[in-house]
């Protein structure tokens, strides 16, 4: 980059930005014919294609701490969270919009870097920046990221289309990203931080540098296997419920089954944590929740396989007067919450 | 809408938001296969076009304040400015994300009313509502919108395709949201402010409901007359500069053509203020500017009396070394800088 190590964005200028972000971020895909820098974008839609849309906003106090992530950080996760909601639509990402505002006093290097770590979480595809907004702030940073992708027509995985009797799968594991910024913040509490131990270090991993499920997404959208799919980005007891919802089902998880991480599990046991509770609430997460006919499980499993990807049978859907339960050991179960899960004991509403 | 007066974004939660806006804003576009409440939106492109696609950031404090504006005017100019590049591009809008963050104090019942104003700002056509992410904020209110267009392939108005002997045009009169942003913000400093004149309800009118021009974009997209064009958000002065810098061209603006309404020119003079100043700097007009060869002027002004909108013949298009220039009465001129011109006899640098 050509600008000089002291520039903000008040001395660059928001045009001055986009030149160097031109630069930084070069256009790639054939389906853009005009690109960042015009009124709007235009874009030709790939034949035989629909096209999937997906807005998340990142905002600094809510979404994200600077304390112990840096805005390469904070871009890689906001840009994953976005291929994401692709991936959970079984599609795979054209470009993004990127808009911001940043007080004036945040160096535009580090408004660069932000940029990097966006790109960063597209990985190998050749997503484009085609647009997008900048300007100051008055107090915190604001990031708001659209992006479009394509899905083979009529082939997206929807929130609406889970059966009762299906299986309820979920990929990689659970919880970690919660707990590795737990790590995090703790440690940005501290003076003299102590360093990570390797299990601390793939936890806090987790949290920032998040892997969409591009591959199983689209490997389950093209064979037509599974029914409904959703992302975990507010944890699985909420995102499951977010599904029953649209689907108008009930669902039965196995507390046993839900795949945790053995860092995970190290982590808990030392500070005496229930590994479960995270696995139900640690938002950020970015594995697959889906379902399948129990007939597809082993397509379902050599899928997963080819596309490398870890995937655990957690449960059962159910009809949607069957509730949203938790089977935990010794025969106990639980309802779930949008926050973790309740004990039947308890004989508090389970929904709020 | 069912929720209590007394809800806010906290109470009421994301999704019940959502719940409220589907009802509040239903989906009306056969295009739109699944709209908000999924991963992502799925959209079928219209046959035979491209897709536009431009996002806007409006920031509290810096696009607007809630001493002279409601969050319903604050929804409808976010909405217009979207709008307007999808008519500087000559195309149609399909639909909107919207995401934004707002302290949590904020009732339900005003968050609604920004919804109203966005969609009010999309007039008769049919944009639907397809997405977005909705949180809640530390500090101020932050919008970031995205909007999708459609047009006939290869038929965009882009910035860089200005030719020199072109000549200049501009839709409307210019000027006016400028002054009746000023003249909102003087009556929000006094404790009693007394009532609007007719002139000033219809300044203040054009900042607080702009017009986004996508008739006349898309007639001149149809016809494929425009070589350029650019909507003006930032002021004709700056937004000429962009067009010049992407059609690597220079420009001759004269000053007496620019359109400017009587009701601009008794403000202005009441007020001892050079209204050309405010024509050639005052930013969300979102009027559009546009080039067309001089062979096209009798086509240009017959689509735009069809499309019921003023268009003046303001300049001409000019090779780039001759720069970008406004000629003032009594034969003087001036060099165009973002922020309006300088007199050459200043001789200071016309571009910074």
């Amino acid at each position: 980059m050509n600008a000089a190590p002291g520039d903000t964005l008040d001395t660059v200028g928001e045009f001055g930005l986009i030149r160097q972000l031109r630069r930084q971020w070069p256009a790639s895909s054939p389906l853009v014919r005009h690109g960042i820098g015009d009124d709007a974008a235009v874009l030709t839609p790939p034949p035989g294609h629909q096209l999937l849309v997906s807005a998340d906003a990142f905002i600094e106090g809510v979404h994200f701490d600077r304390a112990y992530e840096t805005l390469r950080d904070v871009g890689f996760r906001a840009g994953a969270a976005n291929v994401s909601d692709i991936a959970a639509m079984g599609g795979r990402p054209l470009c993004l919009l990127v808009s911001m505002a940043v007080p004036a006093r945040v160096p535009a290097r580090q408004i660069r870097e932000l940029y990097r770590g966006i790109r960063d979480a597209c990985g190998a595809d050749a997503v484009d920046l085609v647009g997008g907004d900048t300007s100051s702030s008055p107090g915190r940073i604001f990031l708001a990221l659209t992006i479009l992708g394509a899905i083979p027509a009529n082939r997206a995985l929807t929130r609406s289309g889970a059966k009762a009797g299906d299986r309820l799968y979920v990929t990689g594991t659970l919880g970690d990203a919660r707990a590795g910024r737990h790590i995090l913040r703790a440690r940005a509490r501290r003076r003299h931080p102590s360093g990570l131990s390797a299990g601390e270090t793939f936890l806090t991993r987790r949290h920032l540098r998040p892997t969409p499920r591009l591959g199983i997404g689209q490997a389950l959208a093209a064979r037509g296997v599974a029914h409904a799919a959703i992302d975990l980005s507010d944890g699985l007891s909420g995102d499951a419920g977010h599904l029953c919802d649209s689907s108008q089902v009930g669902i039965e998880i196995r507390g046993n089954a839900l795949p945790l991480s053995p860092h995970l599990r190290a982590f808990a046991r030392r500070r005496r944590l229930d590994p479960v509770e995270f696995a139900l609430t640690g938002g950020d997460d970015y594995e697959l929740l889906f379902t399948a006919a129990a007939a597809h499980h082993d397509t379902v499993l050599t899928l997963a396989r080819r596309a490398g990807v870890p995937v655990a049978w957690i449960g059962d859907v159910t009809p949607k007067r069957a509730g949203r339960r938790l089977l935990l050991p010794q025969g106990r179960a639980g309802a779930l919450v949008p926050n973790g899960y309740r004990h039947f004991a308890a004989r508090r509403t389970a929904r709020r």
